[in-house]
């Protein structure tokens, strides 16, 4: 997605060749009408897909789910961080390891919200390892319900998790995906 | 607004007196129509306050703030719990007790998506003890932002959190206000 691609090398902030904060428009400043593109195009990638649900971890996954639903006219359903009393009720449950956070951590998602009827996309700000979206697809396992793909903004391709998720066989649309960073110059995969 | 309190008496389940979940629709699974329309009603409550920038916490305040910000065309900023070590950059911190988590945590706002220019309105799912919009309020002075207005979807009124905030002279607008829980009755205030 040229608009993303450019915006990224424009407003990008490269970090040790590994992290690049992209704060000012993505994940803690958010550019909505940014946003409201990046939605409209996963609507066309997964045009046809008939998905009743869109998928993403708290929280910045959250405002670029928002805007890919507007887009789709389905729910949103997050998977919340395990440490609020304020979850009743049967949940699907799931560990992820953070890479920005470095550490492990419970997710749940109640049942009622996902069901084996929902063909689901899985949207998500960041894949790096794959971690949180193999956590959601254990969740959608637990569900019964179908991963009709799966969404992301900014792929690192050099950290290998989405082409795992690729070889597996899912749908995987990242809408950039940086396969370098080194000498402080992202270089994008064709 | 009468669409979201039909919406509460239908969907939202009371648990002791004192918690009602309406995590079908607005924070765990989320109605994006409702949430528009959540939107509008905010735009038109604040409309003429030359707001710059809407600004919430994570996680649940996210989607209900962006869906706000479309209607304004601002940004918004979202206050992220500070466990990240992908946070760099000087931030304003602050201390939130959280009454449905039962612990403090600390959030934190990097300085360059907050300044004195910003006219600013937070945006949250709940207002009871008015401890998070507090955190946010208190982040806003270390900016010497203007807060223009403060918007809170459900309002526990019994709490007393925003008529506190009333009080002390800020513009809070409520969708809608809970008086009381009582018996499993949900009592709006008039």
């Amino acid at each position: 997605m040229e608009l993303l691609k450019k915006r990224i090398l424009k407003d990008g902030r490269i970090k040790d060749n590994q992290i690049i904060k992209v704060d000012g428009f993505l994940n803690h400043q958010i550019d909505i009408n940014l946003l409201n593109e990046i939605g409209k195009e996963f609507k066309s990638l997964f045009e046809g897909e008939k998905i009743t649900k869109i998928i993403t971890i708290e929280a910045s996954g959250i405002a670029i789910a928002c805007f890919a639903a507007m887009h789709f006219n389905v729910p949103v359903v997050f998977a919340k961080k395990s440490e609020s009393k304020n979850i009743d009720g049967a949940v699907y449950e799931t560990t992820v390891t953070s890479f920005t956070r470095g550490k492990d951590y419970t997710v749940i998602l109640e049942k009622r919200y996902l069901t084996s009827d929902d063909r689901i996309l899985i949207i998500d700000d960041f894949l790096a390892t794959g971690k949180a979206q193999q956590g959601l697809l254990d969740i959608s396992r637990q569900a019964g319900a179908t991963v009709a793909g799966i969404g992301i903004v900014i792929e690192k391709g050099f950290q290998g998790g989405g082409d795992k998720l690729r070889e597996a066989g899912y749908n995987l649309q990242s809408l950039a995906i940086i396969d370098s960073m080194e000498n402080y110059t992202v270089k994008f995969r064709e």
